[in-house]
């Protein structure tokens, strides 16, 4: 019989039973094993078919089981430090009938999300903020007097961002009974070498250990550097000797957190052992985990980065399904970003790229793999990023410092304080600008126009096309006006060839695309120019557009030519309507004394749901339909 | 002969020879302890006229004088974590004669500033940045090929934040000599206990600990837990050793950075010693050393608190001079808030305070005192305080987070990633909003308005007095609606007896000050509506005018009215004005098909400069002259 043919019963006897965490308690503890065996091929065969993010759910599948064996959720909550890993968490959790919706329109949500399930317990896009909001947490649930149990687990590349480290700040000086869980699955975090977990198990289960630190505990006492009055020194000094012995990089040693392991995180059954052990034990602790991204899928294990979000593949042979065309592809923008870094780095010496743990994502791996030293992957840490770019930007290099749109939220301050105010020539290339897709409203790159526009000294742009993002970047690579903004978009642009020469276009100025004899103006920022374009074609209306090119400075010019040529202009931008483009263009018509029909076409004021970005387009009203409909009038 | 007819050379018979750091460079270094005598007396007079921070500045008299005289400045760089620090750096840099202007208006700026002299390297308002600046800098030395020397000094205090954190972590894993001096001086990091300095100096000089070391790391060695290839292990183990000898809290071990001290931070010869012996070390180092802050002012070394912005002294007695007035002073915003917060605190269980460092700032030691186990200051960490906010709320809590303005952009993601998505009922408090006076550019809170409003499910208020502010908290704390954001200013209010009932305000509904007859209306948010109410009876003019109260939601309803009833609009508000206030009652207007003129005043699109508040909003035309020149037209 095929696997095709068979039941969900036959294929997953354990696991087509379990509808809650509940039931998966009902289980005896042997059966574990199995169960996790049956998840993780449910979500292999699954995400085959409906793409997602794969290798990280497949590290977790063993803590997942154990963290719901053992902990009474929905009652005790766990809080997931980036929802790619909770897609176990999702199957387990009441959601399993409905997972082949996820990250759809109207599916399932990419991330955790309490709105969708009381299993989920915070929103989880964004890296490093598990242990602030697990502390809260726990800290309330002191206060409120009951006795829930809250779990922090987080991934060793999360622990890079400065927010973990406030919160494990935190954690170690307030009062609570916080279990954080550290997901040790690459090389962010030094890795011990081979023998040593081993060494270590052996040491914690034959007692050597405990021998070795009473002994040395001993000596400490004798030498009055640790005394009983002082139990958080007692408790660095025993992490301190742990971490020695093991040899780990262990930044917890010295915080009053209690720390366990590191352990084999695909253990269930030791893992249930473990978490059972401590789950009751009174104040803040730390678990060490060691996981292998992609575990049991051999193709993702060997190539985590790759099996990130590998799109479709076959899950018998691990080949991925990459869709095939007869056309040439137009470039991704990403790429383009790249190859042209690259192509001004050799020319430039200056020039220098810094990512916060991007370099895949945003393709400077181009440069990174011709000149590793040029390129500064810094950890997720984009507060950083900017920063660090300050400083070399202070010196005379030229950084480009690429972040994605929405994770440079949390680069606002050092952009204010630490680039604009002393005019530093930073380039800041904000990648995934607009709407994102798949990856929902934590994702979406839609505050930055509005939110750098009132900070002086910053020149935004934002590039119609390729040829223009590599105009943009070159301009930026020659100026010495101060901080340089370019933003623009996840995915493919429009030209094919896209490798043009590399000139400079004049700040602040933008282009006439087509005149129009008619009452109506289009002005346009960014790639959305292209489907204002389209849309001006299809309606038949004379109408004249141009691409704005730069939110700041604005083109004056443009703006006195359009005030006195036209009586309505339409703006178009994929960022949030209160404050953006139209905003500024509305405010300059106002300020001069202009008073044309200003119809201002943008993101709405509510957050944007997942889906793919043609249907978010579409829902926003910011598609081709949508602009003819505004052309031809009310 | 009294100190007053002493001539500056007999006064300061060495420091009235230090123009630039070349001249202290040409002193023998025993002369160095009366250096630092002087510049400490130089210090405590000058500041006992001329109010500024002063506890900060005499802590580290010692280690500037050290600095200087080691390195080469300004060719090497010194980056000052936070500027507070900073006033005996620029006495010995060219600035001596200039310092009585300091903080004033068009004197000397408040902080460190590249635009101010070359021996100042980066913009150091707010703090934790120092060292991502300064592993910028150490990087481009190395790319550029100078052996320039880069230092960064920081604070414990700053060492909560995570942006330090991040720096840390990035100089342990990038080639640089970056030296970071940590300066602590309060009981951030936890203390070594009396002896125990004394005790490791001991150990240092006589050897035991080098004998210790050496004995507990060929134990290492038998244990195969070190070997010589690691380099990197060997540096951890050292550092380790000395933080379980000295019992400090140190994070440090856990890195790739050579550690030094902890040191006596006023010994300035030892300083000088040990700063020569590890300048030209490569790789990356800290040097930690002990510093009381107000060191060598009796009252300033007893209440640091007090002593960091004492305002006027006399410099002999100690006594602290506050102008004394008849009439009972209006309180502060700040003790409104810390006030009102404890009355609602005593009557609803849920409510805690939360605050990054800022107990006293924001007043809320009011309610610290009387129930300090419902106030979390989380230290130097504005991200933190905020997702820390949304796990209290997520479980029912109701958290009054207060952070001054400025630095809550350093929460920008925070706010929108992990409160607004989940609309949860956290109370954001931004303090010190508007024009803050003399600490300047860094300081002002002129952002807030205008990067919140584009946030979907916020809800934005401004008070524009003491019972707004009280009724504003308390509808915060009885609200259901999600995050509520109220902003108000550092300083008075305008009423005596604030102490008003505590009533809930209709939420996005403004208020009617006075009705007019004229064309003109004036639409004001916050405080700068008792300016503008003076402005219009000073003016004669018959103006209507309203307290919008919300940014958001905008009332409509008095919108409307407006539109209907007037023709000239002025909005006032202090912010910025692209995206503000202005501009969203613009882009109603536009949407609702309504075109009166609105004259739009808020704070220009530039950085503005140190002063007083009433010398600043002169200056950026936010005072009651132009209000009333707006008033009468053009």
């Amino acid at each position: 019989m095929n696997v095709y043919e068979m039941s969900e019963k036959e294929q997953y006897p354990l696991l087509s039973g379990i509808e809650v965490p509940n039931d998966l308690r009902r289980l005896p503890v042997e059966q574990l094993p199995q169960v996790c065996s049956e998840l993780r091929r449910f979500i292999i065969h699954e995400l085959a078919d409906n793409p997602g993010h794969f290798a990280s759910s497949l590290g977790v599948v063993e803590l997942t089981v154990a963290l719901h064996y053992v902990f009474n959720t929905p009652e005790d909550r766990i809080v997931w430090d980036v929802g790619h890993q909770a897609y176990g968490h999702k199957i387990l959790t009441g959601r399993r009938h409905q997972f082949h919706t996820n990250r759809k329109l109207g599916g399932l949500k990419p991330f955790p999300s309490p709105e969708e399930s009381e299993y989920d317990t915070c929103t989880c896009g964004h890296a490093s903020n598990s242990i602030s909001i697990a502390l809260g947490m726990a800290v309330a649930a002191q206060k409120l007097g009951n006795d829930r149990r809250v779990v922090a687990v987080i991934g060793d590349g999360s622990m890079t961002g400065g927010l973990a480290f406030e919160g494990l700040n935190n954690v170690s000086s307030t009062p609570n009974d916080l279990l954080i869980i550290l997901n040790d699955n690459d090389m962010s975090i030094d890795r011990s070498v081979g023998g040593m977990g081993e060494y270590l198990h052996k040491l914690h289960t034959s007692g050597t250990y405990n021998r070795l630190r009473d002994k040395a505990g001993r000596l400490m006492y004798r030498w009055h550097v640790l005394n009983d009055d002082r139990k958080g020194r007692v408790l660095r000094f025993n992490n301190a000797v742990k971490s020695l012995l093991t040899n780990q990089r262990n930044l917890f040693e010295g915080l009053n957190i209690r720390y366990f392991g590191p352990e084999d995180g695909h253990n269930v059954v030791r893992l249930v052992e473990t978490l059972q052990r401590i789950k009751a034990m009174k104040g803040p602790k730390m678990l060490h985990l060691h996981t292998v991204k992609g575990k049991g899928f051999e193709p993702a294990e060997r190539n985590a980065t790759v099996w990130h979000a590998p799109g479709k593949f076959d899950p018998e042979t691990g080949e991925r399904l990459i869709p095939e065309t007869d056309q040439p592809q137009p470039p991704r923008f990403q790429d383009v970003f790249g190859e042209t870094l690259l192509e001004m780095a050799r020319q430039d010496s200056r020039i220098v790229g810094v990512t916060p743990a991007m370099p895949t994502g945003c393709s400077m791996c181009i440069m990174q793999h011709e000149m590793p030293e040029r390129v500064f992957d810094v950890g997720i840490a984009e507060g950083h990023a900017v920063t660090f770019s300050a400083g070399l930007a202070r010196e005379g290099m030229r950084p480009f410092c690429n972040i994605y749109s929405s994770f440079a939220q949390r680069a606002y301050d050092n952009i204010i304080h630490d680039v604009a105010i002393s005019r530093l020539n930073v380039v800041l290339c904000l990648d995934r600008a607009g709407i994102v897709g798949e990856d929902g409203p934590t994702h979406h790159g839609v505050f930055d126009l509005a939110c750098l526009r009132p900070v002086p000294n910053l020149t935004i742009a934002s590039p119609m096309d390729e040829h223009e993002l590599r105009r943009l970047m070159y301009t930026a690579a020659q100026g010495e006006g101060g901080p340089f903004v370019i933003r623009y978009p996840r995915g493919r642009g429009l030209l094919t060839d896209w490798r043009c020469k590399l000139e400079t276009v004049p700040i602040g100025k933008g282009r006439c695309l087509r005149k129009g004899d008619g009452p109506t103006v289009v002005l346009s920022l960014g790639p959305l120019g292209n489907v204002a374009d389209e849309a001006i074609r299809e309606s038949g209306i004379d109408a004249a557009h141009y691409d704005m090119r730069f939110l700041k400075p604005l083109d004056e010019g443009i703006l006195h030519e359009v005030a006195r040529r036209y009586h309505r202009i339409i703006t178009i931008e994929d960022g949030v309507t209160e404050g953006g483009m139209g905003s500024a263009v509305l405010e300059w018509m106002s300020d001069n004394g202009f008073e044309p029909e200003i119809i201002r076409l943008g993101l709405p004021d509510r957050f944007v749901e997942h889906g793919t970005p043609a249907e978010l387009y579409k829902i926003v009203g910011l598609d081709k339909e949508r602009i003819i409909k505004e052309l031809k009038g009310h």
